[in-house]
């Protein structure tokens, strides 16, 4: 099967991660995978939320939205259910490379928006996600409101899936909106799990299937690792 | 590492289906997994949703709810992000084991209501069902609304998670609160896979456990396939 | 007249109390009025509503839900005025038995959810509730965290309607949704009214026929006292 | 006892009805009840609700609101439950006495807007609704939209309650919030019951008693038709 | 141009405000221009909104409203877009003449609510809050409970508009519903302006009409003021 | 005084327009005001609004939002009141340029979502949306699904206040935020109004200042309207 922009079944679309695109959040960077485009920022708040109220714990939470011109017909802007799902997904990824205790009695806020869609937002979120929240961790420390980095990993994802009986990594919208399987894996950079979502859209899937994807997966999660990191130095030298 | 009830790590807890629980709903089932109880009902109704119009597809859809006195603390009637969550997998579950064209212009609505909690209520929820459409399918099979059976295979769902370090099958509430990793396995009846969804709550999980994982969720399976087949025999003697 | 089910016109549904339904909250029945069943749950919560801050007084409230599949035909899960007369009916009826100043300053939920509808739902959350209440209450007592019984009576309703022309107890769902009048009487155990509430769905109701349903409904509560005394009994039995 | 305005226990307030009190409405009313105040407006749209469709049967329907000044003190603008019992109880006593199918294929709503709130809000809401719908069912068929009047009879509302031991008829606000029983009850103009709403508020009530408020809402209702007979003819004058 | 009413161009509509309209709230009149009729009342809070604490300062707000039928055809009671652009709007025009500081630790509602309607309800209801005010403002200090006026000036507001090419004052519904240009002037006492809101609803408008528009609206605003001024000297005899 | 930024009173912040910024929708643009960045987008769909059915004409509708990582601190993404005044502002801008018979049975939405705020948003929101409505104008007659150009002529709109007692044109955030009055003025390109909406959020203002703030703001919109012209020129070329 040759692949409708010609990549190889386990080769990434282009990766350009812009870092501080926006200067009123506290991080930002635009992330751009293919024709994938995510701005993310992070903000941060003093406060803690209600339940944790009476500790010395901090908070991280995020919220995503599409722009209504950001896919192929207008998208409304009432959340619904998928977006919930997404956001709960992003901010879980944060909060598994992140030490609570150490990141302070207050909270960061990811923000993902997406201003054009081409498949892949929500994995796009999570990998520009950590590098808004990079930004705002190092800009704490500068500013001596943090002492230690509280990040114990990094984290990134990529969606990978079975389209036509074949096993391929980093669906674009065209191969996404046809695939039998669509599976998520979100990973530290060091090479463990976060998060791994498999959902059969129309045929359920082998376990020899099931291994492929995962095996892709994992080696993708380095090179994008490898994109955030530089995002995050360039970043720190404006 | 001894379970708080005594269980192997393999263990499933008791599962008890009875079929037609209630009356009024075309199918239903109770289904008790340990001290999880979760009532199933599966309502026909002879519309198609909008997206379906002129068409000759049918859809099935899920609502999933926790009543009030059901958690070990009261839990609020307003559906948030999470019952959100568990409705849109019950829903996908069921559709990725029917054959929507051959279900005819009509919707099932699949209503799963925990009236007990204790962990596993969204797997129970799955497994339950799945019963209560095998039951309304049944009946309008034998009233003469539908000719062929839509089903291609039956589905089932069970959790596994990781606990002290130690990969533990069909986690109660006490484990799952206190679980590194938690996933939630769908799978058919003949062994192939709908959904997988792990989470690290607090740890990465490796590839080694995740193997485990996978491996003791898929032996569960087919027991609960087993409990499955027996509920639905029994519901058609009534 | 025959009615549908052979009863006499003065004749109650067989009512059947399973106290203890569900573990986790605090007191629970299952109330089963004929076909007509409902969970019935009391949850404590150790705070008070803002309206009591700075007093001792504790507050009963409830809600009231149906299961989708409880009905004949699925009913949407979202709650309308129906739903809300309902409630604020049990939670009135509630609070006329109960000594809010000897309750303490806390919170009791009483939750009513049907699970299958055949008439007299509310009536039955009533019945029911008052069992589940009293539970709550007795352990209260039992664990040191209640010194007197804050119960002043006990409290149960029925319905009563007139059927072509015909005065009748206890209408099932057939009768109801022919009747020209219906009629709910909420009463305490030693024979006063809390509530009385008579609409005319039809035809308006002569003051004789007002003096028929009133004696009905008076003998059938001391009916359903002895069931509620005895349910309570067996439930602290367990 | 000596009531706050001097009135004996059987009096009513002075009642005054307004007729034609807006133009832009069909019919309209200001009723005034001591200084309850109420304006009551009927508008008549030329489409039936969904569920008559394909029916030639009209519909009535009421909504209820009291603006935020009318209180004494500010009362904000969303519904909540004690207006949609409100609302449901005008619109159930409208259609008690008015012929659907004579009233053809369309929709009058009744408004109720409470202006000064004393007491007796929603009693005096259902008397002057009763003259906004007869001025705008007199002026559809004066302008030859419907032949024959599809009122069977007339309808009003009273108040009665038990406060401080005795049975007063018409509370106002003072007498309603220290009220052991608040009871409403709506009656044709020919004598026959509507609805009958009696609630204890703090101590439940004798059979007694309820005899009682009867007997007193009966003979006032008799004076209320008298002024809603002259009002209607005194708006069709002008 | 014959105007349907037969006012000359920059001819007011007869003005009519009768204050203590209503006796709950603190302070309320009763506006009429022409057949445009708005109950505005004054409730006091002695709470100050949230972004105030700790603060001495004070708080205006004002709701407005339309009853249902108020209008040439029913109005739903749902507040959208145009409702919360007026009420924002009445808000703004109190607090421009209105010292915060001086107004000590509490709130004032104003609520607009429109009993009929044909043409500038919005400019009406500033001009009747602003009276409801002053009432209001007079009482406490009467009370003692504020000791110096708050008030630095007084406002009114006005609709101008350009109909068939011609520049009118104060457009009735009949003139609004066909203009080409819409204008609101809301100005102080002293001849200075608060609020200019023009809108071209058909053809944009040139700088001569503009200034034409701005000079019958500085006009008119003298007039208003001068009817305010009485109203509200009578009703501080009341 | 001294601005801010260096600015003459009458100077504009520079004004940069990026055409074709997203790909998916049928127009979009870029626009950026000094450090106000908008993204506006228009989307064509082939159906008419509920109030233009049976006739051939079109709709233009548009909508508003900020990121949440926008401002300097962070936005909340619920709509509020001054989301809708915005965007019923930039809808009713360009249906005064565009003459919706010609539009034919459509509806254009213009989405105009903030990236990055600076002062000045709504006025950059109108300017962007015109271009984006130009390039999807023409993409449409390219296409052939539009006959005759719709337009009537171009929109466009910029801010104006009062800081410190001096009239000012263009204010950034930092003049917004203590500002006397601020004034937003839509004109066409041919020098007429579309809206003029001034506000005295402290001190109100006189005739004077108001006429020298519609100088200043006449001969900016020149000015933009030459930099949309050569942006949509660049943009059909692409």
């Amino acid at each position: 099967m040759t692949r409708i922009d010609g990549r190889a079944p386990d080769q990434l679309r282009p990766v350009l991660i812009t870092p501080n695109y926006t200067r009123n959040a506290n991080g930002s960077a635009l992330i751009e995978c293919g024709e994938t485009r995510v701005i993310c920022t992070a903000s941060v708040e003093e406060t803690q939320p209600q339940f944790l109220r009476d500790t010395e714990k901090g908070w991280l939470t995020a919220e995503y939205g599409m722009l209504p011109g950001s896919g192929s017909s207008r998208i409304a802007r009432r959340a619904g259910g998928r977006t919930q799902e997404i956001q709960r997904l992003v901010g879980r990824s944060m909060r598994a490379v992140v030490d609570l205790d150490r990141l302070g009695p207050r909270t960061i806020w990811l923000d993902c928006d997406v201003i054009q869609a081409d498949g892949g937002t929500r994995t796009a979120s999570i990998t520009g996600a950590y590098v808004a929240l990079s930004l705002a961790i190092a800009r704490l420390r500068r500013d001596g409101q943090l002492e230690a980095d509280p990040r114990r990993s990094s984290v990134a994802a990529i969606s990978v899936g079975v389209v036509e009986g074949e096993v391929l990594l980093d669906l674009c919208y065209h191969e996404d909106s046809r695939a039998d399987v669509d599976m998520n894996v979100v990973m530290t950079g060091d090479g463990r799990f976060v998060e791994v979502q498999g959902t059969a859209e129309a045929e359920p899937f082998s376990a020899a299937e099931m291994t492929k994807m995962i095996s892709l997966a994992t080696d993708a999660i380095g090179r994008l690792t490898d994109a955030q990191e530089s995002a995050i130095a360039a970043g720190l030298e404006d």
